[in-house]
C-alpha cells in the first residue's frame, strides 16, 4: 500500500478528549476515528489490525471444533423477558414498525439458546460449540478508555452445549488452553494470567484472562509462582492462590482481555432447552460461554506495547509487516525503492510504502514510529551509496545497513 | 466438514411463514434461521456462502483502489438532522445513557462524509474511495421475502469523493464495470442488466443492477439488444432504450442486486465538506455512492438457481465445492470414503462429508439436492464394485462412475 494513497493519515496533535494511550496513538496513527463516546470508525490501518486479531481467534477456535455462525444485533425484547434480563441497564431499546419492542444485543445468550435448541433433538446432537464475531452494544453510562470500553464494540463470543457437567468442564478446560494459545499469538502470552472471579449465582467462580499492565483498571492478586490471579472482587473469600494455596499474592493492575463462564442450566432452563438422553429422559442442557473482544484486545495491545514515539505492534497483528520509507525524491532512490517494493510483494510480504514527495525526513520517520510497523526499511541516497537499505526494528534502537538480498532472506 | 458434526441440519418441512423460495430453501437447508421478521441468524453453511460473496466483492473493489473501512451501526441522530434526513420513517431510534438521541444507520452518508472530510485538506487528497461491509438497519413496515428485504441486513457500501463532476463520472463508469465483474463471478452475470432509475433531486438518473427473474418484485423494461433496462418508475419519462433509443422494450420482472448514485454535492454541502483546489479556492467535494448487498444477493441467487428439489449454487459461492455422500456403513465403504476425503483435503478442496450412520439413502441424496453443492460424489458398495465413485453435478441429471484419480483431476 502506498502511504500517499492510504485513506486516514497520521496527525500531529492528539485528540483533545483522548483520555487513554490507545485512543491517543490509534487516533493519531490513523487507525481509528471517534464517532461519538465509545463508538469508533475503523480506518484501513485499524481494520487490518482488527481483522488479523479476528482471524487468529478463528484459527484457534476451529482447532477445537467450534463452528462460526452469525447472529443479529436486533432482537425482540421478549427474549430478555424470558430470562428475566430485560431490566439490564446497559440495554439499548428500540421499537419495530408496528410496535414490537426490541433491543440491541449486549451478549447473545438470549439468541443462541433457542437457536441451538431448534437443532438439538437428542444426546447425539451434543456437544456442540458455536461462536460468532460481530458488534455488540452496551449502553454504558460512561464510555471511555478508547477501545477498552465501548458502547458499540467488536466481540467474539463462543457458546458450548453439553449433556453433562463433566463434559462442560472438559470443554471449559480446553478453552482455557485455546485462549492462552490465542494470547501467545497476539503477543500477550507472557503478560496474560488466568484470574479467578465471581461466578455469579450459579457457579463458585468464573475465569478472566487478565493482561498485566499498569494502565489496567482492574486489580488482581497474583501468585507469581503459578501465574494465577484472584480478582480483587473476590479476594475476601479467596485470599490464597487457588492452585497452590500460596497466600503471598502480589497486587497488580491488569486489563481484562477475556472471560469464560459456566452458565450451567441458567439459560437452558429459561428457554426449556432439554435433550433426550439414551434412555429417552429429558434433561436440561449444560452451557458454557466464552468471550474475547477483538477491539478491546486491539486497545490492550496498544496500551502495553508502546513508547513515547508511538505504537510497537507485535508482528502477528501489525497492519503491515514492513514499512518502507523512501527518503529523497531523486529518481535513482525512487527506482531502487520501487524495485524493493516489487521484490517484497512478489514474496507476499505486506508492505506500507511511504512514497510521499512532500513529507520531510523527520515526518516520515516520526510517522513510522507512531504507526509502529515491526520492520522499518529506509531507502535513501545514503543507503544506495552503501549498496543496501537500512533496516531497523521498531522494538530495537539500532539500525543496520544490509543488502536487499539479505533483507529478503531475513523477512 | 463432517455433516454429522455440522451445526444446523436440514429439515423436511418448510417453515410455515416462508413466503419466498429463498426463505424456504435456505431455512430447510440449514443455511439461515429466522430470528424475527426480516432478521436472520446465519448458520455455518449460510455464513460460508455470505463470506464468499463478501470476499468476491472485496477482491473486485480492491482492483479499482477502493479501501476497506468499518463504520458503526449506532450514530447520533444529530447527524441526520444536519442532512435533513432525521424524518426518514425507516430509522430505528434509540437513546444513549445521558439522553442523547441515536439511530441505527440504514446507510452511511451521514457518517462517511464528515469522516472523509477529517482527512481531506486539498485536491492532493482526492479522489478517494472507501467501502465497508456490515449490517444495516431499516425499520421496514413489512419485512418479507427472506433475505431480499430485511430489517437487519448485510450491505457493502462504497463511497467515492472527487474534485470534479468529470472525475466522479469516470469513477462511476468504472464501478459499473466492477459491478458486472462481481455479478459474473457470482453466477448472475448473464441475468443482470444495467437499469436506469430515478436519480432523485440531484441527478437525472441513478442506475440499478437488476437480475432478471420471474420471482422479482421490480418491473423493468428491457432493450434486448443492448441488455439495458428502464425501471418502471421512470418509464413515462424514458420510454426508449437510453443507449440505442429503441422503443421496443420488453416488460420483465427483476430483483435489484445493486444500485449506484451520483450524490453530487448533496452531502458535502450539508457537512460543509470542501477542498482547496490548486489555486487555494474552496470547492465542494463531489460524491458518489454504490450499494451491493451480500445478504440480498445470497437470497437472489437462491431465487434464481433452484429446482423442485432445492438450491443449485454457482460454484463460486457454494458453501463447499464437493458433497461426498457415503452410502452404507460397511467398513470397506467407510474406509474408501475416508481415503477420498483425505485426498480431497490434501488438494485444499472444500468438502462436506455426509458420514451419517443413521440416515437413509433417500435422506442423504435428498439433503444433497436441497443443500445444492455443485459436485456430488457417492461412495457405496456399488461404486466400490466398479472401482470408482459416482460423480453427479447438481445442475445435470446424469451421474457417472469414475475412478478417484479421474475425480481429483476433474476437480
Amino acid at each position: 500500500m502506498r502511504y500517499s494513497q492510504l485513506f486516514g493519515k497520521t496527525s500531529k496533535s492528539a485528540p483533545a478528549d483522548a483520555e487513554s494511550v490507545n485512543a491517543k496513538y490509534l487516533t493519531q496513527g490513523g487507525f481509528i476515528n471517534k464517532q461519538m463516546a465509545g463508538i469508533y470508525n475503523y480506518l484501513p490501518l485499524g481494520l487490518r489490525v482488527l481483522t488479523k486479531i479476528q482471524n487468529i481467534i478463528r484459527e484457534e477456535l476451529h482447532k477445537v471444533g467450534a463452528q462460526e455462525i452469525l447472529m443479529p444485533a436486533l432482537t425482540q425484547e421478549e427474549s430478555y423477558t424470558t430470562t428475566g434480563r430485560d431490566d439490564m441497564d446497559i440495554l439499548f431499546h428500540t421499537e419495530i414498525a408496528g410496535g414490537a419492542k426490541a433491543v440491541l444485543n449486549p451478549t447473545h445468550e438470549e439468541i443462541v439458546t433457542p437457536l441451538v435448541k431448534t437443532y438439538t433433538f437428542s444426546y447425539r446432537d451434543l456437544p456442540v460449540a458455536v461462536y460468532q464475531i460481530q458488534n455488540k452494544f452496551r449502553n454504558e453510562a460512561r464510555a471511555k478508555s478508547g477501545l477498552l470500553r465501548g458502547r458499540e464494540f467488536n466481540m467474539k463470543d463462543l457458546y458450548s452445549f453439553h449433556t453433562s457437567e463433566e463434559d462442560l468442564k472438559d470443554y471449559y478446560e480446553k478453552i482455557k488452553e485455546v485462549y492462552f494459545a490465542i494470547y501467545r499469538r497476539l503477543g500477550l502470552g507472557d503478560l496474560t494470567v488466568l484470574t479467578y472471579a465471581s461466578g455469579g449465582a450459579f457457579c463458585k467462580y468464573s475465569h478472566e484472562f487478565q493482561a498485566l499492565s499498569e494502565m489496567g483498571e482492574d486489580t488482581v492478586f497474583l501468585c507469581e509462582k503459578c501465574r494465577i490471579a484472584v480478582n480483587k472482587e473476590i479476594i475476601d473469600e479467596q485470599n490464597s492462590c487457588p492452585s497452590c494455596l500460596n497466600v503471598d499474592l502480589v497486587e497488580k493492575k491488569a486489563i481484562e482481555v477475556g472471560n469464560i463462564f459456566k452458565l450451567m442450566t441458567r439459560f437452558s432452563d429459561a428457554f426449556g432447552f432439554t435433550f433426550a438422553n439414551e434412555q429417552g429422559k429429558k434433561i436440561p442442557v449444560m452451557m458454557g460461554c466464552y468471550g474475547l473482544g477483538p477491539s478491546r484486545v486491539m486497545g490492550t495491545i496498544v496500551e502495553i506495547f508502546n513508547d513515547e514515539k508511538g505504537i510497537i505492534w507485535p508482528e502477528a497483528v501489525a497492519p503491515y509487516k514492513v514499512h518502507v520509507v523512501v527518503l529523497g525524491a531523486e529518481s535513482e532512490v525512487m527506482n531502487e525503492a520501487e524495485k524493493l517494493l516489487k521484490s517484497l510483494e512478489e514474496k507476499h510480504i505486506e508492505v506500507l510504502f511511504d512514497d510521499r514527495a512532500k513529507a520531510t525526513t523527520g515526518e516520515k520517520l516520526g510517522d513510522a514510529d507512531l504507526i509502529g510497523i515491526p520492520y522499518r526499511v529506509v531507502v535513501s541516497k545514503k543507503t544506495l551509496a552503501q549498496n543496501g537499505v537500512e533496516l531497523k526494528l521498531r522494538n530495537e534502537s539500532d539500525a543496520q545497513i544490509i543488502s536487499q538480498e539479505e533483507l529478503l532472506r531475513k523477512l
